[in-house]
């Protein structure tokens, strides 16, 4: 039986991101993220999904795709994705969303990082399931293009173990990653 | 640890499935279905993966889309990409893709249908996981749009227990049920 993660937010984050050459860029936005970790996000019981981007083109854009499927006629066609969307908040920054948070929740927010590369001091999607029971809201943060940089990994509180499979290759699409962590931070 | 599932082959099926309206269908191919599945399944270990169309345009662009990403300029510029996208073949019917494995493998093919809704009959992705050191070559079939058809998935040899959050809202994408079944059915 899963229970509610109902003090975990996620945030997709698309600046600072890596390039595939491992230069700092911001990425520009992908509709496929907003409804499948959105849809995620729902089915699993998450408190709210934040969509993080500076740029001013790509904040119109996500509030765009958001308007249509809430407020348009995607909402009307079909409602449960109306019900997922619904849950995207768009910020410029990672800080304006833990600010947001902080301001709604009134309590300490709990930053936590995810990489598809393997670093020593990371915690298990099983041990963030513990921590989630104490009495704090957590951000799990995720990075599109390449990943979060490494100095914004270590600006956060904690940093979540990559998922692996039984080889080296580990590149999974950010849709896959939030879904597999999601099940495996509320499920059994 | 992650165990190999090399006797574990994806199918993705667009015929026959549901429309939002509960109607049978032939959709229309997704590209990112093909990326993200293809993605997951190299890093799971899964042997194939094979997407099912019998509409012979959407069956040409599965093909360049392939061949953009494993001959084309997108493989050398995003190898690992090329990785994924190889795993992919295509077939009109799930017939036909059953016949290729049974020659391939030379031994029985056990079919495993997927769907968002419950039913009494199901096993569960541990199960799969304990059948899958079997010695026989196992399908999972998902469904796109609404999901297989019921005639579908009766005519498989098994039924997959649905992915379930804390509420009653499982509308996840098949990209994100592919990948958590997969993650699900290769770990511990």
């Amino acid at each position: 039986m899963a229970a509610p993660a109902d003090n975990l937010y996620l945030a997709l984050v698309h600046y600072p991101v890596m390039n595939r050459k491992n230069m700092e860029i911001g990425s520009a936005l992908t509709n496929m993220d907003l409804h499948d970790i959105a849809r995620a996000c729902r089915t699993f019981g998450v408190r709210g999904y934040y969509v993080v981007t500076p740029f001013e083109d790509q904040v119109e854009l996500a509030d765009q795709i958001i308007r249509h499927w809430t407020h348009g006629k995607g909402g009307e066609l079909n409602p449960s994705r109306k019900e997922a969307l619904e849950m995207i908040r768009v910020t410029r920054t990672f800080e304006q969303a833990l600010e947001e948070i902080e301001k709604k929740d009134n309590r300490e927010v709990v930053t936590i990082a995810t990489s598809a590369r393997d670093s020593g001091d990371c915690i298990t999607p099983r041990e963030l399931k513990t921590r989630l029971k104490n009495n704090a809201s957590h951000v799990l943060a995720f990075g599109t293009a390449w990943g979060l940089t490494e100095g914004f990994i270590d600006s956060c509180n904690l940093r979540l173990a990559p998922i692996n499979g039984p080889g080296a290759y580990n590149h999974l699409s950010v849709r896959s990653a939030a879904s597999i962590y999601l099940d495996r931070i509320t499920n059994d």
